[in-house]
């Protein structure tokens, strides 16, 4: 029966979270056209008709979302003459027989995410009323335009319905059923069944009936319905026979329990997958023991900052012959770790997905020793123009960070052997870095760190180098500090106190500090120690920029890093008696090698963490953000002094290096469209929002142009939630820079095998306000991580359910 | 002036090479249609009359490949008719008005690659009579059938024009404008401008021309024709008009304009790209001192086994003011070493690309911890099911070849220092391995190989264990050997000789032979001075099974791979006095790992190389071939007795690495679409045409039939054609295997630093019979390797190559 229309409805909050929609009790399919005209409603109709024979106990419904055109005419209306037993409504009715982006012009506005709920709020209204069948029939072809102008395939994508796709009969119908189908499989929805009318000329129905069955896909073709052309009783009698004759054809009432089945199988799958996963999959980073299949979080989908996490049943749920439960059973879940500090465009990002599938189908991957491809150039040229560092000449790409870790230390260590003429000693020449460094997981990545639980199991791992201790940047009971390392205050200095995190962050400044003068006589007490007394040979200062992750999101003072970047330099007599080169894009004293895998890439909010510090790396690693959250890929950037070293006559002078899909083009083409996306943001004052706060904290009014100034410091996360978090008992201190918040909660045995954020983190998981949040935990450090297109909103929300689970 | 109608035409040979077109002197477009009927002939017609007004000087030619309906209607007609300065010409005309599938049904077939062939002839002819635009319209919508069956935009794929895209401009035209673009945009089109007309009510240019200009791609909109209903002469005339008045129009003058203004900035693109590279690009294993830009290669497309490749002008040449050479710029160049080993399915295979782009449409990448996707639980379910290894329980995905092989020693290390109690020698323990192995280029993949050129300049490599000597599987004129290595032959035995390829596989067989005594006595003795003599500690024998790539593409003796596992399986007692375990699933003696990234899924013929050697390991690992060439992905296979070893109570128990892009959505659905195509080609007999000379030079009859035998060995290089290669004088041997063949010069100098195969590379370089050959070498071995799909008569073709060329 026909409920209601709407014609304007109320703006809902621009950051309503969907979830996808997946019930046991409610079988809800998506109709998508492959053009307009496919006869979308008539199937509709057929299948409701079909479903009432084969499911005589079970409910129907029939939801039209969007509907344009005089409402005597809507499909709604003729579901409801020709299927009378099935629930049908539709959510808006546009009078204008137009496109919904041209009708809505002159009514109320309607955004994307108000539709999505009022979509939502009729399926949870449908599942509460009983077991059955609910068909959503969109509007057009699957790209018509929405009211708000976004294409209908995107607005509905974050319910990732399955799919029936109405294929065209007509002549060119075959064309516009694959591309059709092709826009929806790109955007990650699952087709489930193809429904076409039977033409004899054009034979369009064989045809895509061969084609889809390649892909698994069944197709239905049914005959045409009768002429239409009047509304005459007759007509409306020989449709209604029509009627009644396909929904009791037993292709039709075949295809109906098809979809039941699938359904039932689709939770099934669902069911097992985290059984199977604890079965055979092994898991990074992970200590099994504990491990149970519900500790495994199944992931059915993810959209934005979401993922779409599956909640099972309880067995004896699914077993008992009760109706099953109502509930949905995916849940939106924030990706609270960006997926271990990739992500930063959103998932399932439609801009991405498109550039990495046009990559594929021009080249595949393509071999890359002494060949060039437009995305492997395009991204080298881009990273080097925007990098902002005028000493850097080449791109060396590699997979991920830890093989960019690797051949960046290849690169320094042979550079400074061949200036200070290492030769004999080629196999001791270790690093210069900082404690609780990370630089990845390859044995030549873990020796770049000092010994710690990561690698102390590692047979082949070695630390090779020297870790500087250093002082770090905390929040703590509202107030901004600079603190040394316990029991170091004679080295470092005592706690001092900042009125902002921007007075920190003025480095320039605070170089004529005495902190400054402490920190250069330390570091060159330990360098002289190091070289002179102890004779190693180092070649190499890597570090993670500004920012330690993996240590445990440790805020290094920047002033420090800066420091010893310059000290490093100054010190050239150190390494050789020779005087220094005096090429301004050479490096001096030894190779600077910056790992900002993690920093890097507007992840702390510059384009570069250098801008931070002021200082320039030789060489420097980037990987995560770089492609955007979707496939792995590094780049190590080198200065042309670096590549120097490696010329000769000799390929085994070369750097001996590379991986098989060294460059693939789908890796470059993503992260090339990622850095214009992120370049784009950035310019276009994207953050404003996020700023605005940081701004008024320092009392600045004109936020979008202050925002640019350099060393400004900013995060998503608002200075007064940072003052509020960091005056709980249980917090030692607090840190946030661009998108990373991180808590350090008091723990009497602190560091990676505390267990003291665990509580923190499952408060957060629990569903609440739409939705839970999933995170990961560095010991007794709690984080949460956004992307770089999370709205304001939701980071807003986060902060309340961390202050109320705190 | 219309030309030639040809109705049926001559079947070309079905591997006629497609080069993509690209000729200085002729601008060539192709014209897709979002849908049929929306204007593609009439778009034409205006932009053939403005080429004519903005470039008076220069030829027009308008290309209908294929057209269906009566002659007297067709496209060409009407550009004779109201372009008649325009050179038309349509190279197949059938009668009916359906889809060329349909009409091709009762006229002699017409294979795709004919069609590609009579288009390269007709846009030869065309540049060769002058400078000018050619516009090549398509028939329908994008997808519509070819006479084959087949899709348009995969058939002209290969040729890969830049695209006009007509828009609908009627009800429903914005979604199919927009999926065509998409269709195209996967499958790597260049889309250059749409075209299309105005309707006041839908206002779909105003809604396309924002959507496109968002992509960076402009919109020529223009009015609609005047109706044609009728032939009459009023009719004609008002067409005639409307013709006049839009070619003149200055947006259309302006389009015509910027055709040519990309066509030039495309081809100074290409000429600039290998100067750029040469100075911003670090290769990977290059030694860039003799390196100039003339010798990078400027891949600008890719299509199944071809790279397109462009040929610069001299720079005299483009500097002139003659008119531009009329040659193609882009030539066919065989991808001869299958890109790095990694490509299987063809580069730009569509159904790769589509499901690269479904899982990111669905996921994007999602964090790994804990948490399951289907495809990251399907793959790894295929791939324990189809490796035949029943010990094999666990998958662990990491990235690439290299980091895949840390993970499996780090597995094997840990699992054998757990039951020999190797605690405080945990640093010492070594590996077990041949010589001339090779499994990466990350610090602990090095370590894992014996010192070399490879490694020998890289200041962290300590090669960390023993490699054995053994004989190598050699064809010298015209007998397949087994050779001792140099003045062992009383280690190993004198050369053997066998009559096949076969015999030498016939493992079982040999196990009772002279040969395998001889192996074990040997094998036994190292061992023993080894761990007794010299007390050192090993944790894994790691070997690439059957063949060692990198090393030089060396076949190892089967038998002396098959003997060494199963004598350091019976030597348990040589590392622990306990009793061995009995659990026949569990390691004994040493974890066997297979790193079968190079030599497996079907790389070497059957779909694991274990099958080769009757033996199977503990822990495998998988790259390049998982991913049939387009993403980096690794996964590391092992048994629950190996897993086991890392359970505890402390997190630092577990086996901590893990890389952010762990099991990355996009590359598990490829992989499994890879795995699931390369399974179905191994049971849908694809191979059977290159199984069938191995068949009969062994005198079997049923080659279908016997191709399954377990054991059987062959390669897509024919018998005949090792032969005679093996008798050249310049060879020392000859190898092949499944779809490698590898041909080993002499040289008195051998091994990797070598350059006598740098002239047979540089002759096979050059295009003959339509392309040419892009190959590398590794010293003194001069190997090619074709994918899974390369058709019979393209490796024929080769082998024809590679004895002109020897």
């Amino acid at each position: 029966m026909r409920t209601t229309i709407t014609t304007t409805t109320k703006t809902m909050p621009a950051t309503a979270i969907t979830s996808s929609v997946l019930r046991r009790s409610l079988r809800a399919y998506q109709v998508y056209g492959a053009n307009t005209g496919v006869g979308k409603t008539v199937m509709s109709t057929i299948l409701c008709g079909a479903l009432h024979r084969a499911f005589p106990h079970e409910r129907v419904w029939y939801l039209k979302p969007v509907s344009t055109g005089p409402q005597e005419d809507a499909d709604d209306g003729h579901l409801a003459r020709f299927s009378p037993r099935t629930s049908s409504k539709t959510l808006v009715q546009y009078g204008q027989p137009v496109s919904p982006h041209i009708a809505a012009r002159t009514a109320a506005p309607l955004t994307d995410s108000a539709i999505r709920e009022q979509i939502q709020r009729h399926v949870t209204e449908c599942a509460e009323d009983g077991q059955g069948t609910l068909l959503l029939e969109t509007a057009g072809g699957v790209h018509s335009p929405t009211p708000s102008g976004s294409s209908q395939a995107d607005l509905y994508r974050p319910l990732r319905l399955p799919v029936l796709l109405v294929g065209d009969h007509r002549l060119g119908g075959i064309s516009s059923s694959i591309s059709a189908f092709e826009s929806l499989h790109i955007r990650g929805y699952d087709l489930n069944t193809v429904l076409v009318f039977e033409d004899a000329q054009y034979e369009n129905h064989l045809y895509l009936r061969d084609y889809f069955a390649e892909r698994d896909i069944p197709l239905l073709s049914l005959p045409p319905p009768p002429p239409q052309s009047s509304t005459t009783e007759s007509d409306r009698e020989r449709m209604a026979e029509y009627y009644e004759e396909m929904s009791a054809r037993p292709c039709v009432l075949d295809t109906v329990t098809a979809l039941s089945t699938s359904h039932t199988l689709r939770l099934a799958r669902l069911d097992t997958m985290a059984p199977q996963a604890h079965k055979h999959i092994w898991y990074p980073f992970t200590q099994h023991s504990p491990m149970t299949p519900a500790s495994i979080m199944t992931i059915d989908s993810a959209h934005g900052d979401f993922f779409q996490t599956y909640c099972p049943s309880s067995s004896s749920e699914i077993k008992s012959s009760s109706p099953p439960p109502p509930e949905n059973t995916l849940q939106s879940t924030l990706d609270g770790s960006a997926s271990w500090w990739t992500q930063g465009l959103g998932h399932a990002n439609p801009t991405l997905s498109l550039a990495a599938a046009h990559a594929a189908g021009r080249y595949g991957h393509v071999m890359f020793a002494s060949a060039i491809h437009e995305p492997a150039l395009s991204l080298a040229e881009l990273l080097l123009k925007h990098l902002g560092n005028q000493r850097m000449q080449r791109v060396f790409y590699s997979d991920n960070g830890s093989t960019g870790v690797e051949v960046g230390v290849k690169m320094a260590l042979t550079a400074a052997s061949e200036r200070y003429g290492y030769g004999d000693r080629m196999k001791e020449v270790g690093v210069l870095g900082l404690k609780g460094s990370y630089h990845g997981d390859t044995i030549g990545a873990m020796d770049c760190s000092e010994p710690s639980t990561y690698n102390k199991r590692v047979h082949w791992y070695q630390g090779r180098g020297h870790w500087f201790d250093y002082p770090q940047v905390k929040m703590k009971d509202g107030t901004w500090v600079v603190e040394p390392p316990e029991g170091q205050e004679e080295e470092f200095g005592p706690v001092a106190r900042f009125t902002s995190l921007d007075e920190v962050f003025d480095v320039e400044a605070r170089d004529s500090s005495a902190a400054a003068a402490t920190y250069k006589k330390h570091i060159l007490s330990i360098l002289d120690r190091l070289v002179r007394e102890e004779g190693k040979s180092f070649g190499a200062l890597i570090m993670e920029p500004v920012m330690l992750g993996a240590g445990g999101m440790l805020l290094v003072d920047p002033l420090f890093q800066r420091t010893l970047i310059s000290t490093i330099r100054a010190s050239h007599s150190l390494f050789s008696p020779t005087p220094s080169p005096e090429d301004a894009n050479t490096w001096i004293g030894l190779p600077v090698v910056f790992d900002e895998v993690f920093t890097g890439l507007n992840r702390l909010g510059p384009f570069s963490p250098s801008t931070l510090l002021g200082a320039q790396p030789d060489i420097s690693v980037h990987a995560k953000l770089l492609t955007g959250g979707l496939v792995p890929l590094a780049a190590t950037v080198a200065s042309e002094a670096i590549y120097d070293a490696f010329l000769g006559s000799e390929k085994s002078d070369a750097l001996l290096h590379g991986h098989s899909y060294t460059a693939h083009a789908v890796g470059c083409k993503v992260a090339e469209t990622s850095v214009k996306e992120l370049l784009k943001l950035q310019e276009s004052g994207a953050w404003d929002g996020f700023q605005e706060p940081w701004n008024e904290a320092r009392g600045v009014v004109d936020s979008r142009k202050d925002s640019k100034v350099a060393g400004r410091v900013w995060s998503m996360w608002s200075p007064t939630f940072l003052s509020t978090v960091s005056h709980r008992a249980e917090v030692e201190s607090v840190v946030a820079l661009g998108s990373v918040l991180a808590i350090k909660l008091r723990d009497e045995n602190p560091g990676y095998e505390s267990n003291s954020a665990i509580g923190l983190q499952s408060a957060l998981s629990c569903v609440d306000g739409g939705f839970g949040i999933h995170s990961r935990v560095l010991g007794n450090v709690f984080y949460v991580m956004t992307g770089q297109t999370t709205e304001v909103d939701v980071v807003r929300r986060v902060e309340q359910k961390v202050l109320e689970a705190l």
